[in-house]
């Protein structure tokens, strides 16, 4: 069996947000994301056709939602973001890495 | 959007493994399992229908695989399991809570 760790090969220092595939199959697809200060650019929404379950495992970030609300995921927090609801990443702590783990499903 | 934390309400210690459903739909289960000092049966094997892909994410446990392999997962370890590979848990570390993050699927 083919052990990885989700938490190796993470830089000190990143300028970009970094997205991995770290599993991909017909049905899902698994991502790590490593962010630090980034956030969505202004007026960019993601509306992607998949469901999305996602948990910030380190860090600290704010997600906003085409109604306006805004939530706070700080380390452990996971949230379920059906197909085709808008959202964008307001806001990642710029003072350390935030790792979240995103699957993506049909 | 609805908001939880995948490390709250965690007991200290707990006598039992505890397997709880996180979020679930037609296409994938998502599970938070806590084990403490717990493995599998004797001579239980985990034949599951569905493909796995865990995570430990705080604690160390060992799966043993039909073919008598043995990987010993630390936190961030992660794992692909395909539908329909026998597969036990051997050992969770029992000075430590060990917590995983399963997720199940077609």
């Amino acid at each position: 069996m083919n052990l990885k760790n989700f938490f190796s090969n993470i830089p000190d220092k990143l300028s970009d947000e970094i997205i991995e595939t770290v599993f991909k199959s017909d049905s899902i697809r698994i991502e790590r994301i490593i962010s630090q200060g980034q956030s969505s650019p202004e007026n960019f929404w993601y509306n992607q056709p998949e469901n999305e379950w996602v948990i910030v495992l380190e860090g600290k970030a704010m997600i906003r939602f085409e109604d306006k609300s805004i939530v706070t995921l700080h380390k452990g927090d996971y949230l379920f973001i059906p197909a085709f609801t808008k959202h964008r990443v307001e806001w990642t702590d710029p003072n350390q890495l935030t790792i979240w783990l995103a699957i993506f499903f049909k």
